[in-house]
């Protein structure tokens, strides 16, 4: 399968699934996933793969000091900011072929386009492949771009330790892939791009082939602490102060408020203590993360939450304490580039929506600092970081197409 | 506060008293409980001075392997088995100054009052501080009494370890409490009577002095995993399979189903996984126990919880595994022993009932292979294992008495 971007550079669809395969063979699992994580010997393997093959088509290759990649073909106008495309190569543990890797392998596969065509473009372009976008096995997620965009310190992020105590700055060291860049020196990009599966069933159930992503969804996280009081389990019912049970009509209730309006909610922790059989729990922890596309709804969310945790104290003398934890406002994407991606899917002819993200991705970090774009395609049934996640070819093809036709028009092909 | 015993021996409450108090200064915490948990060097502490006790009145202290220390006070006819009185000094981490010293100090005034008056019984008389009932810092509880009944081994008692990795064996032995004496002697004592707070609200609730315990009700424990799908916290509330929010359910319902049943029960574990603040649980593990009067009524309760479980699949697209853990059938404690202790509370003219336990004592494993007999005082709110726990003077003075008689009359006072 083979198109012209708008702008008449050759493009090979059927190349980028053939690369795609060929990355998902490195920590393929037998049901057809693939377990890459971050920074494993595995990673290692897939970085190499990466750069040999950019340098194939003339990139060069830089590493900032998170292990951030940065493949570089310049431009005519050396003096312009770079156009960056960039998404991951890390997995999850039980992971599929296309979260992270569609958004790398596509970004190539423009540039060996390019490559053979031998086009030039105006401004610089950049193929970036972050460190630990998945948070699996060292959290938290989107680490490089977080530390690229200023969010978290190198210091912090090289200091993290996963569950076996590896160390992530030694762990890129042994590895191999601990550069010199300053990783801040991305905050210096002309533009980014993402394209990324949808990782939600809307896209496939909506019959459309592209996702144009205008802005990502607010995001309010919470740490709840219901207070009881501890007691014999041979204790009579009445009268007990069960924290459990109230913890338990707080995660029904987030699950309640956050599908009465249509947005997420979700208790990912919750610790029972004192966590033995026969003592009716005088503390339980837990934590409340709602999504929502605007504030206001997010506001009315955690009012809900705050009326549910009352009703607890009315009802069962039971004290909970809702604590904000972490807030993410809504980010919009640049709204020049959303419409270039919007233009192309017109253009060619593609089934497509303006849609929110309600997931963290690269992109919403480097919307910070950055005029950033994230394009989505769909995902069979929504089901990603799962080994069954699935794409097909002619959405591949159709994401290929509008990055392309948008990258170029941004960074000024040279006709 | 002075009494005398049915068969005239002299009891002094307020030297009990005294020695509750003396007692619960090992260990005591600024809130006035106490902190002297298992094997500790605090529980070697308290050990040692009941020892020194033990011995002012002429009793001779030995030790098992298990490290219950049994302090005998010789009968007349050194054929007849012995008459024990027993209970335990180990502690909640915040427990109370009576849950187990009570019952320990009490027969300790016995052997102290029939001392003074040079009295002596045709049985020997034996007083007994178990190894760990509370089993807060070793699981479980009533290890003691479990190994002197077969019911545990003791190579697996001695192997259990802390949170903190520390051996049970290696603490005995640390603290200078590992004897000599094989704990299945005491299979062969001739009777068994505890004294005990009834860790419940119901005596004092109603006005009453003891408490006549006639069995122990049964229990059954389950183990629950609840199973759906991982997912992205951002994944739309549609199609989720929340194992948290099918848990809960779980969770209300063990409540629900325990009240409608006038019985007890009790959710005190819960395990989250993958723990993760913005997954979509997968799985869940939880512990149930019920405890109930009679097989049918626990029989009942399953098959609730059975239901719930079902539902869980039907409505939920989830799978709930409910599987047998423990279980422990109603235990009669020994009639006649049981008739000595109400005729004593009716001569006495103590407000009085007959009534279950709910809660394991060692009396209970005790009763399986010893003719046993368990007596309760009130507590005030019902509430033990806390740092508040409150008896009245008044309370222990009825329960010594009580005690006392229902002792004596078995082991023969020799008039």
């Amino acid at each position: 399968m083979t198109s012209r971007t708008a702008h008449n550079v050759p493009l090979s669809a059927d190349r980028l699934w053939r690369d795609l395969m060929a990355m998902a063979a490195i920590g393929g699992t037998p049901k057809g996933g693939c377990d890459r994580q971050t920074l494993t010997d595995l990673d290692g393997q897939g970085r190499h793969l990466l750069a040999r093959w950019a340098q194939e088509v003339g990139l060069s290759v830089e590493v900032d000091r998170v292990g951030n990649m940065r493949c570089v073909r310049p431009g005519r106008d050396p003096g312009r900011a770079p156009v960056a495309i960039g998404s991951h190569l890390d997995t999850q543990p039980s992971g599929g072929k296309f979260d992270g890797p569609l958004g790398v392998l596509a970004g190539l596969e423009i540039m060996r386009a390019l490559h053979e065509a031998g086009a030039e473009t105006e401004a610089p372009l950049m193929l970036i492949n972050w460190t630990n976008e998945e948070g699996a096995r060292f959290s938290p997620p989107m680490m490089g771009s977080g530390a690229a965009m200023g969010i978290f310190t190198e210091a912090e992020i090289l200091a993290k330790t996963d569950p076996d105590g590896a160390v992530l700055g030694e762990e890129l060291r042994r590895i191999g892939w601990a550069g010199e860049a300053d990783p801040q020196d991305l905050q210096r990009l002309g533009a980014y791009f993402e394209l990324h599966i949808e990782q939600g069933p809307s896209l496939e159930a909506e019959g459309l082939e592209v996702g144009i992503v205008t802005h990502a969804s607010a995001q309010a996280w919470f740490e709840v602490a219901v207070t009881g009081a501890e007691a014999h389990g041979g204790s009579a019912m009445a009268g007990r102060r069960d924290a459990l049970v109230g913890a338990s009509r707080i995660v029904g209730a987030v699950e309640r408020i956050a599908t009465a309006e249509g947005a997420r909610g979700t208790v990912g922790r919750l610790l029972v203590s004192p966590d033995s059989r026969n003592v009716v729990p005088g503390h339980v922890w837990l934590s409340v993360e709602f999504r929502a596309d605007d504030h206001d709804t997010l506001a009315r969310m955690e009012a809900a939450l705050r009326h549910e945790g009352a009703q607890l104290a009315a009802e069962r003398d039971l004290q909970a304490a809702v604590e904000p934890f972490w807030f993410s406002s809504v980010t919009p994407f640049e709204p020049v580039l959303v419409e270039r991606m919007r233009k192309a899917a017109r253009d060619r002819g593609l089934a497509h929506k303006d849609m929110p993200t309600v997931i963290g991705h690269d992109a919403v970090y480097m919307a910070r600092k950055v005029p950033s774009a994230l394009l989505f395609v769909p995902c069979v049934g929504g089901i990603s970081h799962n080994e069954a996640e699935a794409i097909s070819q002619d959405w591949a093809a159709a994401g290929l197409a509008v990055l392309a036709d948008a990258v170029l028009e941004t960074a000024g092909l040279v006709r």
